[in-house]
């Protein structure tokens, strides 16, 4: 088999078999394969497309290039959530211990995520700014602490899908990151790679997300969700709004603070709305409930207090200090902040949310090259998100920073992405749709 | 500017900038811009084609990425000849003295010209076969050679479109190479920079061929002229048959020979067709004639023995010895031959011409990859061609080679290329089309 003969046959709009995608995943992994043909590839894929058979192949070859995590020890269903990343999207933070309580000794969550990279926040970085917090478990204790505490929350080991470090990195440079079949092979190879077997997949469409409109962000999950059912696991995908920012926090801290607020059941009304749909749908997912079964659980673990003491335990288990969860304000903070005010009376017309992301990142409390340290203290409280009221010189948004240069282009970026007007804007939902195996159904 | 930028937009089908396409040529021949992302470009361009412009100013940036020849020296009219390549194409050899001859101190043929790889023969290669003959004059030797005798045949120069050897070395490993702007901008941009006002383009079509249909290679002619006709160049194409070998000789200094004949009016019928047609259409470019005087032209020097007597002149200021051209026995010759014969009686149906010009170079007539070395003597004559009559163990054809293991070979390969039937095929033309600035003209 020749790399060059794969390439042509891409290259002409032709379905690639089993061996010939397992043949360039692997051999481009190793290192036979050199980069100038992988990218010819790659642009091939990207203009001529890949069958959903063809995409299911290349996810399955790329998840089987590294460590599969085995849960086969765990004694009972197991969950996992992922999201395309949204600007304070802090849902998975809210969901594990929610899950970990609503379904005790029988739905557990074992969950790898991610360090964040420009303008969306990572879970591990938010996780981190709780004291002593370790996301770098063993494999062995990772496992455990599933088993003993229903939920534990880890950094990606360094073996999971080398294939996707690999392609992921030649697709940032030739430009050909945004092509359905090579997105979704990138996020499914991992989330199988992970071992879950129920799926919950959040797909974020607006101008803080990768997916800029709703037909691309359903024609993702619908790839998503065939790749993942087609590899035997149960997957459902949401379609949500990332046109604003999720919840008032934007920042690793303030994030962690908002969702105690949440699992206390006074988090800001878009994103309990979220967590309480996310949790619900993912239990469903595992066939022990129906879906209002499933919803009235979510319900009561925060009403009872039960989501918020598993958090609680997770963190404990994983070497945190629970203090900071009970005393929020003793996780870390900023030395300055700012106050951004309204310049006229009217509505916040617009907010470009992922200008919010950036700004956040300016202050301190994102990457926006892969070497920058996190000031898990920075960030970005919003008083006032899309279509709220405001009266000239009212507060809308509170920065915090570290550093008064962080925080001055901060200021100035996010001043930016508020746009303002003097007529109320159309109310727009945080639901767009929901893609399963059966199809699509739109809120 | 960042290549990233430009390979998106390309991606995305939109027209790149005189700027873009010259920071893409002059950054990858600089090695600034590495192979993955050149490979990305070239992959979009395939898909996604280019304007006649963006073509054009490929070129044009390819062209000035080394040396450009200046023949402003010359005092007249300059012609050059290009084919894209054909099994027993020698028409180089034959049209280059007849234009010395046909307009002696007006019209000049300054030709730099390459060596055959695959299955096509190289102008440098048969002329190597003709004792002594130096191909690798310079610059000065060149352009003097062409002042004081009318012509000149050189190889190309290390330093004539640096930027077409690294791109054509990539698109090769990257299944980019069947492009039809790619293709002409690699033709024209070294024609472009071999200096001639006039350029004659032969494209040919068939099993022999790059070009497969006719529709392409239209298309191909189409975007040469275009090329060239917008640098200010005078350009026609001829959209030629290649479903069968051009000639009867297929190989080094059997080709030579047949030239010979050519020039004394006694070559092949289609042979001797092709080279006037060349030749009249060539000196006709330069403007200094009608078709029919250039026609006139060309068949006189014929006729009276100048065009062969402007080779004589060539060969001996290029240092070959003028002795074989008077009798070719002297040329290399091979120490083994095999006849082939026909199996039957009936008609040649088809030649698949690309096996023939393969045969001949496992004879050792060509290179199978860029190491190899040529054996001048080895060949093949063919005496029936496609759509000739045959009897039952006539001979066909006859191998040439010193090496029995190189024979066996190619008497395998020729055998399988041959196709009889009972009845006698349809007449397949020699030319299919022309094609200038004013048009197409089917013929």
């Amino acid at each position: 088999m020749r790399m060059y003969d794969i390439i042509e046959k891409k290259r002409d709009g032709r379905e690639l078999t089993d061996a010939e995608i397992g043949f360039f995943v692997d051999g481009y992994t190793a290192g036979r394969i050199p980069d100038y043909q992988a990218s010819a590839l790659l642009m091939a894929i990207y203009l001529q497309g890949m069958t959903p058979e063809e995409t299911r192949l290349l996810t399955m070859h790329m998840m089987n290039s590294g460590d599969v995590v085995d849960l086969s020890d765990i004694p009972g269903a197991t969950v996992d959530k992922h999201s395309t990343g949204g600007v304070g999207d802090k849902t998975s933070l809210a969901v594990v211990p929610m899950l970990a309580a609503m379904d005790p000794s029988h739905t557990f969550v074992a969950k790898m995520t991610g360090r964040g990279l420009g303008h969306t926040g990572g879970t591990v970085d938010k996780l981190e700014s709780i004291p002593g917090f370790n996301t770098a478990l063993s494999q062995d204790a990772f496992i455990d602490c599933v088993r003993e505490h229903g939920a534990a929350i880890i950094g990606q080991t360094g073996n999971l899908v080398p294939a996707d470090k690999l392609i992921y990195a030649l697709r940032d440079v030739t430009a050909t990151v945004s092509s359905i079949p090579l997105i979704a092979s990138s996020i499914m190879s991992k989330k199988l790679a992970a071992g879950s077997s129920c799926i919950l997949l959040d797909v974020k469409v607006g101008s803080g997300a990768f997916m800029k409109t709703v037909p691309e962000a359903v024609e993702l999950a619908q790839a998503m969700v065939a790749i993942g059912e087609g590899m035997g696991r149960r997957v459902k995908a949401l379609v949500t709004n990332m046109d604003r920012p999720l919840g008032h926090a934007i920042g690793n801290a303030l994030e962690v603070a908002e969702v105690i607020d949440a699992l206390h059941g006074r988090g800001p009304a878009d994103l309990q709305h979220e967590v309480i749909l996310i949790a619900s749908d993912l239990l469903e997912l595992t066939g022990r409930f129906t879906h209002e079964e499933a919803k009235a659980r979510a319900e009561r673990v925060i009403a009872d207090g039960s989501a918020f003491n598993a958090f609680k335990e997770i963190v404990a288990a994983q070497g945190g200090d629970t203090r900071v969860l009970d005393d929020p304000t003793l996780l870390p903070g900023a030395a300055l902040s700012r106050t951004l005010t309204a310049p006229q009376d009217g509505f916040v017309a617009h907010i470009d949310t992922e200008a919010v992301g950036i700004a956040s990142a300016e202050l301190g409390a994102g990457r926006l090259t892969k070497e920058d340290d996190i000031d898990h203290g920075a960030g970005i409280t919003l008083l006032k998100n899309y279509g709220d009221e405001v009266i000239a010189g009212e507060p809308v948004a509170i920065l915090y920073a570290n550093d008064p240069e962080k925080l001055a282009i901060g200021t100035k970026r996010l001043t930016s992405a508020y746009t303002y007007s003097s007529e109320r804007p159309a109310a727009e939902p945080l639901l767009y749709a929901t893609v399963t195996r059966d199809g699509i159904v739109y809120a």
